[in-house]
């Protein structure tokens, strides 16, 4: 192992070390197409518009990081004709050696969700979208996929023009159906988001919201937090923490943001909470770690996406093995002597400490680059993709007007 | 019945008359007492400074509006010294004509709280924090009133130094203890805010966190809503209609701000929201009306206090009022129509309706004055306390140096 | 006049007259069209798709309320050939009797605009905006508009990826030759916005920053206050005192937010602020009333789009009128004296006052209908261009993907 | 010079060594007393309760750091008697070695700045102000230093309350005839904040209201950045380069904040916006550092008052030679081409890396600890004045009843 500086022991690099061990992270599909805002989209000519694209491009992410083998997919994108494309995605994992990650089901894309889909007033709209979900329960069985991930984007843009009430009964209605759908390793994710796309009030606001519903509908219904999906100020890492504490918590969709869900990727903006949603978790005695399900959720409209993908795989890991150097017992004893600085201080040392030595390390013994930012660089993976699909993309830009 | 405007039926009339006659609010002693920011605070001459001219501030709030017979009080500092300060309360109680009102325990004042009260790492401390609240209990049933409202004020400065996930633990073992107490009219109300006086986590911080709470204590804790304590965009009357759907919602503390819990006078910054809340609560058909305790917490800085209580009480009915005015049947028919500018236009004629004559009106046929802040000014009264109080309030100004 | 109640007397409604004699409100163009979110757009029969559509739509909107009869165009959409397209507009213009409002360039659609137009590090491309601007000056002058509307939505995305002072230098360079252009009857009016489309940093954030480049550019630059462009908390109607003060107001992006900048219709969340903001302008005795563009910029993606431009003209008219009810000797005095109560009453005084009778009143008295939406609804206009615009609308939805 | 690790040249470090050669940051002589929040003060035996203690504690903390050797004064508290306590502070600064820094008037504490001060609708309470600011300038000529730092805490809590228009216009005469009196040497430096202690406006509400005033008070005058006194979401960065590119930023006070204005340490929640800030300094041409004053501004209600202060000071050191780090002419190549992710990378390679051997050698080298924090618990200071001081300081707790 190497020296990373006086400060850091050799079981604290053990123990960062056993931490990257274990630590996976999934990367979402729609993370290589093209994705903008509401006022247009910038076209990129890496960007992958077919699924095998993206399956290639998943390959690349994972040659350079070896730790993220599985792909988010988005089943309108993705399996646009339903079930009938999964024997195509499993020739696809095959052949790429990337396997079909969590399944999210699409919800508000379709012109009749324009007042809701499953808390939609229309009995027949929200009988729609239960189809639709029931579909995803399948496909994610016959992919051996463990996760359904729900977001709901439901909700209202004028007080007084919808029952939030009422609401709330319809979906207790659908999510507990879909939840009978699940085979026996499958899990529904509850996503939970404040707005946007709905701006007045969004059905699943929070993460109490989220809970209650993920409980009404069965065993095996967990919270999924995205990290964009909250007002400013709130304390992430303490919903973190409860989750655990109530055994609710399924998983994250990574992402950073400097005021609304911006997408922008992990650790840009704020590094410093992501070190503390980690530490939360590393130091959960009660939760099996695999059951916590690390996926990112970005929309990287302007950075490359392949390399914005790699940059948030090696920052995660970098910003996990940051936490993964607390060392808790001494923390513990100052937190219960409430030696206020001290506890801070031994808290902080792992985050000033630079971490980089010893993950590149990790990701020699590996047979993985150092530094996967640079190999990537050097493949020319991007350039040769460009040139393939640059005609392609060309054509595909779409607008706000 | 006074006519309103052609637009307003003689049967809308009678609703909001009838929803009149069903509306009380509770108003809190301290919001008699002189108070501030950390900066300082500005002395009032009418300020009471004990808890006989609270009970006094209190009828004359009362004998002006008629709505507002119950006082909220502060163990801490209207019992300075405990239980046995119960017999003189019931004897103001008598002399008043204005009862006990909920129980407020002070779990932040003590030195010893400095980190924590019933989250505090130490269990002696936490052991003296139960001891308080059980003494609150024992009062609150020894004065028939109903609600112990437990602000838990608990938190932490800089990330680190708690363990956030230790101290819901030893929250859910004090509640547990309290509700184990109440007696069998009793109930606990659990209110939860985002932050301060701690500022990076508070223990109790939205209304997921409060529920679970309430939950594990028992079937007689509820949530109470402080309509100051959320992070900034909220939606409001959206965690009121799931506590009404979760049978959870046990009450309001309310208020109004700007940006924090800046605790000014209600509907003085945004009066539509007031409403909505209301109008959540009118539609709800599951909830027994009067399980939800309206009471008023506020901070009067700056207005005077008798006047502010005055104008609270009077602009709290007349936006109840106008949320009464809603023509609910109508509403529903367009809410699940999608016709969403018709049911904004239905929601909002109740709103922009002027309800001031119906209210006016409601209060004559009680022996009230129409217009409860000029009969305050006709009375007399504040020039007559600023006259008795002033000598002993200039002495008892406090500030931040 | 029409009696309002007990309260108002014969010189409010006067005053209120007089008021409603000299308020204009312009409509954008794109309010008639499809519009979404980054999530899609949902596709509404009646949206208008060309610049004729968008005319005819306006006459309508105009019809009904007679205080609209211009309308905001933009350039792209509206002009796609640029300064050709002058005499198409120009007969639409008198075949629909509504005169072109202000000109708004566009400089976030184009490619070559994914890192910025006026603010990108290409001096090339910079060049390529400045185009767009000064054929925008000249398209204004050709149709006597009087302001250009300059939305800059540059920035970045993160942290170190541009310089935000190097951009300050571009942009005060472009600026500055676009004023040079300016006619002499010509204004150009600068916006901000804190965030959207680029997330780390808006290169105009603020109104300081919009202050200050007005300033650089000359004096015919003023700055526009889109309500919808501010952080949450921000006291709005405090900043447009400010612009009153410093002579720098130029006009009004009228709208409604509950979180960012939702787009929604105007007073939908919080009536008492636009109701504050009208009355610093009425209060004011500095600036002249038409130095002050009241328009419109809404996203009607859930409501229909002409009910909600109508209901948009007649709510702006009602909380303005409600503005004019405020006694401002009375309100001076009470406010010299902090007599708070009194003060806080007498303003909300108007603000409570039912003012749609007098209103109506007005609008009939210029034989326009008393409620211009049952109007609109009685004049089946919406079903009319449903049917004759659904079959072109179906084929134009975009989408996330 | 320490070998930081592989990818920190020679170079880096020299450059890092002479930015901290240059580096000097002033505490305030209340970050070492008692405060507290609204709710009450938690009292500390350590608590410097007099102006001599204050400065025995900022000895101590110049001693470990050696870069801040002057003290920011509160001319209220500090000064109680006014100029006539100059000769005893004089003596004191030659007693301990430190030096006065910036002067702070008081306009909130005094009971008849209740509705403002250099606001104040009375002409009388606004000479009065005006006097006590003149008094501050005298003060801080005699004391030779250089600032006047002017937070105006004026405001109102509730809209129609005060005329948002006519306070600008007291404020300008104010600041006018108090920057009139400056000497040479002296500056004026003019806070912001958005809220706090009042509620619905505070009248120098954010940096484009401050910098109108500073302009119209006269060129001495400057604009004063406390990190804290920012909405949520806002790029304080960002007007920090607007404040360098305009040659108006006068200094800083430096503390963080998790929602509010927290007064917490800084760096304790988000250190990556610190270093942000230090780099836009760090790459700025125009400005000469010295007229940039770095102060500390914070409250240690909880944290022991000497640690958090010893704690701050390494921290901004820490933060700063991060800064110090990163390789401007390379970054700037990146930008100017857009190349976002390597861009990032070299501004974030900076943030990374683990500058505290450097700091230490630094240290060492000019005979001060390598780590203060440590250095201050073995010197035993914090035991020997909690003994002395403790008696007193139990008397003095404060509460919020």
């Amino acid at each position: 192992m190497p020296d990373l500086n006086g400060a850091v022991t050799e079981q604290d690099q053990q123990r960062v070390w056993a931490a990257l061990d274990k630590f996976r992270i999934e990367i979402p599909s729609w993370g290589f197409a093209n994705t903008g805002t509401r006022f247009g989209k910038f076209s990129q000519p890496a960007a992958a518009s077919t699924i095998e694209e993206k399956f290639a491009d998943a390959a690349q992410v994972n040659a350079l990081t070896g730790v993220s083998s599985t792909m988010a997919l988005h089943v309108l994108w993705d399996l646009p004709s339903g079930k009938s494309d999964i024997p195509k995605i499993q020739q696809l994992e095959r052949t790429y050696g990337i396997r079909s990650g969590s399944i999210n089901p699409n919800l508000f894309q379709d012109q009749e969700y324009k007042y809701g889909s499953i808390c939609n007033p229309s009995a027949e709209i929200r009988g729609n979208a239960l189809s639709h979900l029931l579909d995803s329960v399948e496909i994610g069985r016959a992919l051996n996929s463990r996760d359904v991930s729900m977001w709901v984007s439901d909700g209202s843009n004028y007080p007084g023009t919808q029952s939030i009430r009422r609401r709330i009964e319809y979906m207790e209605e659908v999510l507990a159906a879909t939840h009978a759908a699940l085979g026996p390793d499958q899990r529904m994710l509850v996503e939970y988001k404040p707005f946007e796309p709905a701006f007045y009030h969004t059905d699943i606001a929070d993460w109490g919201m989220a809970l209650e519903l993920a409980r009404r509908a069965g065993p095996k219904a967990k919270v999924l937090v995205d990290t964009g999906h909250h007002l400013q100020g709130t304390n992430i890492e303490q919903i973190v923490a409860w989750l655990l504490h109530l055994n609710a918590l399924g998983g994250f969709h990574f992402n950073d943001r400097k005021f609304a869900d911006d997408d922008l990727t992990l650790g840009s903006i704020d590094p410093y909470q992501v070190f503390r949603i980690f530490h939360e978790i590393l130091s959960d005695t009660t939760t099996n770690f695999n059951d916590i399900a690390f996926m990112i959720d970005q929309s990287h409209n302007l950075k490359g996406k392949v390399e914005a993908m790699v940059q948030t795989v090696a920052t995660a890991q970098e910003l996990y093995a940051k936490a993964a150097l607390v060392d808790h017992a001494k923390l513990a004893e100052l937190q219960k002597s409430c030696s206020l600085v001290e506890a801070e201080e031994t808290f902080r040392e792992a985050f000033w400490t630079d971490v980089r030595p010893i993950v590149r390390a990790w990701r020699q013994s590996h047979n993985l680059p150092a530094n996967p930012l640079t190999a990537l660089a050097e493949s020319g993976y991007v350039e040769k993709i460009s040139q393939e699909r640059s005609a392609k993309n060309a054509a595909s830009v779409s607008s706000y007007a």
